[in-house]
């Protein structure tokens, strides 16, 4: 409960947030702000990085300002910033390669049929078939689809000494190159994050510089073992996105039908919650309920927006706030983000924890199995236990938010290309890249990852975005970034308008007016999930490609405002190591590691073309972007 | 540099090392004691395990006494700590799965001829052909072992959802099916470790009962897809050991000798060592030395004392210790439990620092890779380079203690059974079984593990290992702690005179007449390397077997009285998963979660039969132990 009546500028600059956070303080909820505070002041040694945990002779301590500067097994502070860093890193690696481990099980059962899912990308089968060299002619859409799963289940299986065969058939050889020569190209993702493991455990990699490399390639085991053959077989599965326009904040919940969040990672779960809701429909309208509706949180929430156009009701801080509103009937989760917490919220209510995952589970939820053979009886279930606890609602608790914005998704690399093509069929690319040649885009960020406590919810994200814009940049998100910038316009074509410098909305509108969306394209595009990061990375390989350049010779830049989870280191470590730019608008625990610190926002540039840029201050970080990309350009002759 | 004059009996009982601690007082060489003394008091929070640095809002710390209670996602403190163990246990499984691995690439390469060595365990490519079921009629040794290899590299990219083939193989069906029902049985090891990063990143596990399920899998995966295969594997490659005679302690070390100290795990590193230093006699003579002496430290050391007799020079606290002798001219390091600041103090002699592992470097070391292929080349140069700094020695710097003892290595499981064969050629666990039925034998337990700066060196090891002997109680030892025990006698026949009871003296004295040793057998049977606690595996289930009984019925216990690496963790864990009692003589960071240090310690021997059994007193310790065995003899009704 916080003490702040009516004011939490701290706290957020959300509005349905704010409302939310003093109906908790009515209701004498505590939220994760309030535990925020009970955790200051933070342990300064873990912020630097300087505490070690990887043996039982520990914890040893680093003093940054004198003695002792080494721990009992003689590691000094750039040692142990570099070993936790790489763990931290095989962490975000580890959860990436997870979830598109388990979509590929799921595409294998699908293309075998023994899982009721429909294959709904047969575009997607055609490109990810004819990258990875598997032929296609003359055989089903679905055989096809259990060769392309296969093909990724060897990858991660391989015992070859060969690099990733997805990395290999995704990349430029120019880049394939580069991280030859420095020795980071992965083998199979899960062979890397166990050697990654053994090489920070006690007694064994006493090199900060060698840590540092493998942080490299576990970042392209998160870029390609996590993202891309993630996006790939997610697309695979459930289609290839294309624009669709919706809407973002808690003002979606609906009073008067069953609300059934979807929150965590997965769109083999959030697909079929969605799918069972559609069918389920006349039993909700039996129980009292004018229907059904879906809206998501976290990335799970992008995943369905970006296919179904299913509405987002809130980010990362805005999941317990979302159950707050006494509108949630059930919250169903799978993995990742979601907070422990959110079953001793929900008790507070009538709302139903359903927990999904064999490995992420909550001891007061319901926990329903989405197995992909009995996937259909699993989202039943929950559509049901939902409609159930819909007439347990509490009226004396309800109150919705109005706040809410319209936000379109579905900005696929594909859909991207697709409204290029309206302006020029023949070379869909030449457009953009006239335009960023002609200065009228100026360059392009990837604004990416999540919310964080330390730093005041969405405020880095918008404010930083909203500079980018005036001076036109096309601005792309994903993960919590996107939600957050859905909730304030800028995912929406009046967004152009608001927000987009005069050039950059002329670009915006004549494409947008192209492609038949009757006006500008959003300022900000969102291309999905923190997994589909990778359609980042393949928008910016298609750019060089047409340029003749490479990655890092782009008037471009990566973007995690407000980082929290691992992902987002492993997924920033990644865009470094393609040559990118990339600012972090939260400290990582790196500083007290001085030579580490050096390497990673200095040195590294000289090894891949990227370096990490940390900057707090959103205006500050908008004008150090702006200079980067004004070097590049300069130094493209541009 | 230690203020201590004289006595350093807070640091170690060692007499050899308290010497060369006087000696680096003399000379202001820092240890690790003044490190430890540095660190002290260490934090209370990473002590007890409930700080959390798994996303960028920590770190955060709960407090045992009072508020906050949770943090900033909502974890508690039983939720953090069963995360940081898990993370734990995957380092160690982790770090055993890595040795383990690369001595299959070894075997393979080997195998197929592309790599130098010799594969001289027949006997072991059969015995592990068998229970794999691969056919060895009419097959060259190299093709069966060429199966083999590939069969455990299959188990490691196999991505099918039937657990490990090689713990199928090697364990009961009884125990198998308690793994299964408890849903704890691993697939490939790399899979489950990247799930249990997965699992206890931010927001995805908040069971801590689940996580619990977990670490007992993870602890599956190092006992069987590092402990097993890596010794299965190391057998084949370099012989199943037997029982060999000779000398551990710093005084191993020669006056005029060229020494080369083989730290760290991998017995394809120092085997190759100890084969070129033999082949390489003559050059050391020309330069003016007597010879070449290998001795090993950790793990190493034990590796080529198993089959190749050679001295141990010290254990984990003791490595930098023998630098300080001044007389090892080179040390060569692979992985594991090697210090960092070992490159420090050797910066102070004329010892060469050699690291041959790519994810094992220090930054003043120098690198010499040992990869298969070109290993003997590898293997010559580090000899040469040693050879070369003998003739830089400073002899005003020598000071060798005069500390040695008898120690007998090379008992493997095949050797025991050979030595009771002796007594009953047709039945020979009988003679053990039936000495334990008469109460001549009390029980058997197995001291593992590391040493620890929290601990005296050997202290703990030493005291309890006497009071179980003086109870009849056989003991058999694996790691640092063989080299503990090593020290003072206890693997030498001499020591059965001196430390065990009657009863077991007399068993002990038989077996070893029998088996034509001339006297006892030693009171502690020298097991090998901390992967060959395996070897304690296959004689838990050997012995369980012949009785008709589970391992968890037997009267044994396991113990890690001054454990420090992860490793001891995730050995432990599989010891408990099989049913064993598990000592541990250092305190583990879990006590900060009352929750699961209750499971850990008492709820788990419900579901697995084991529990861990946290004792710091040696004395108190051997009494719990005792007690342990007691109840177990009581009932079996014996």
């Amino acid at each position: 409960m916080s003490d702040n009546k009516g004011c939490f500028c701290r706290q957020t600059i959300d509005p349905a947030a704010a409302e939310m956070l003093e109906k908790a303080g009515r209701e004498k909820i505590e939220t994760t702000w309030d535990r925020y505070e009970r955790q200051q002041p933070q342990c300064g040694f873990g912020d630097l990085g300087i505490c070690c945990r990887n043996c039982l002779q520990g914890p040893c301590r680093i003093n940054p300002f004198g003695e002792p500067k080494e721990g009992i097994c003689g590691a000094d502070a750039d040692l142990i910033v570099a070993r936790n860093l790489l763990r931290t890193i095989a962490g975000g690696a580890s959860s990436h390669a997870d979830h598109s481990y388990s979509a590929i099980k799921c595409l294998k059962a699908a293309a075998e049929g023994s899982a009721p899912y429909s294959i709904a990308g047969a575009d997607k089968i055609k490109s990810v078939a004819a990258k990875l060299g598997i032929g296609t002619e003359g055989k089903a859409d679905s055989d096809v689809a259990l060769e392309i799963a296969i093909a990724a289940l060897e990858d991660y299986g391989s015992y070859s000494d060969e690099p990733m065969r997805w990395l290999k058939a995704t990349v430029s050889p120019g880049l394939y190159e580069r991280w030859e020569k420095l020795g980071i190209l992965p083998k199979s993702p899960d062979r890397e994050i166990r050697t990654a493991m053994h090489q920070t455990s006690m007694g064994v990699d006493g090199s900060p510089v060698n840590l540092l490399l493998s942080c490299l390639k576990l970042g392209l085991v998160d870029g390609y073992g996590g993202l891309q053959i993630g996006t790939d077989i997610q697309d695979i599965l459930f289609g290839i996105p294309s624009p669709v326009k919706s809407e973002a904040n808690l003002g979606v919940l609906s009073e008067d039908k069953v609300n059934i969040i979807v929150h965590g990672h997965m769109p083999e779960v959030s697909e079929k919650v969605v799918e069972w809701a559609g069918k389920l429909e006349d039993e909700a309208k039996a129980a009292g309920a004018a229907g059904i509706n879906i809206a998501g949180i976290c990335c799970s929430g992008n995943e369905v927006l970006m296919r179904q156009g299913v509405p987002l009701a809130g980010n990362y801080l805005s999941q317990e706030l979302a159950i707050i509103t006494g509108a949630v009937d059930a919250m169903v989760v799978d993995v990742q983000c979601f907070m422990p917490s959110i079953t001793k919220v929900a008790s507070c209510y009538h709302t139903k924890v359903v927990t999904t995952s064999p490995i992420g589970q909550l001891p007061d939820a319901e926990y329903i199995p989405f197995e992909p053979e009995g996937v259909d009886e699993s989202a039943q279930k929950v559509v049901r236990l939902a409609i159930e606890a819909y007439k347990g609602r509490d009226a004396a608790k309800l109150q919705i938010p109005k706040h809410k914005s319209e936000a379109w998704g579905g900005f696929s690399v594909e859909s991207i290309v697709g409204a290029l093509a309206a302006v020029d069929p023949e070379n869909p690319l030449k457009p953009l890249v006239d335009n960023i040649v002609a200065g009228n885009v100026y360059g392009a960020v990837g604004v990416v990852g999540c919310n964080n406590a330390k730093v005041t919810q969405d405020r880095t994200a918008v404010e930083m975005v909203k500079d980018l814009l005036a001076h036109n940049v096309l601005v792309v998100a994903t993960g919590c970034t996107a939600h957050a910038l859905a909730k304030y316009g800028f995912l929406s074509p009046d967004g152009a308008k608001k927000y987009a410098g005069e050039k950059l909305l002329a670009v915006l509108t004549a494409v947008g007016e192209a492609a038949g969306l009757g006006g500008p394209l959003p300022p900000v595009l969102h291309m999905g999930s923190c997994v589909d990061n990778s359609r980042i990375g393949d928008l910016l390989g298609a750019l060089a490609g047409y340029l003749g350049v490479d990655i890092k010779d782009l008037p471009v830049a990566a973007s995690a405002p407000e980082l929290q989870h691992e992902k987002a280191v492993s997924i920033g470590t990644w865009a470094v190591a393609m040559g990118v730019l990339t600012h972090v608008g939260v400290i990582p625990p790196v500083l007290g590691g001085p030579l580490v610190a050096k390497v990673l926002t200095s040195d590294i540039e000289g090894m891949t073309g990227g370096k990490f840029y940390v900057e707090t201050d959103p205006h500050e970080a908008a004008t150090g972007i702006l200079a980067h990309i004004e070097s590049k350009r300069k130094a493209l002759g541009i």
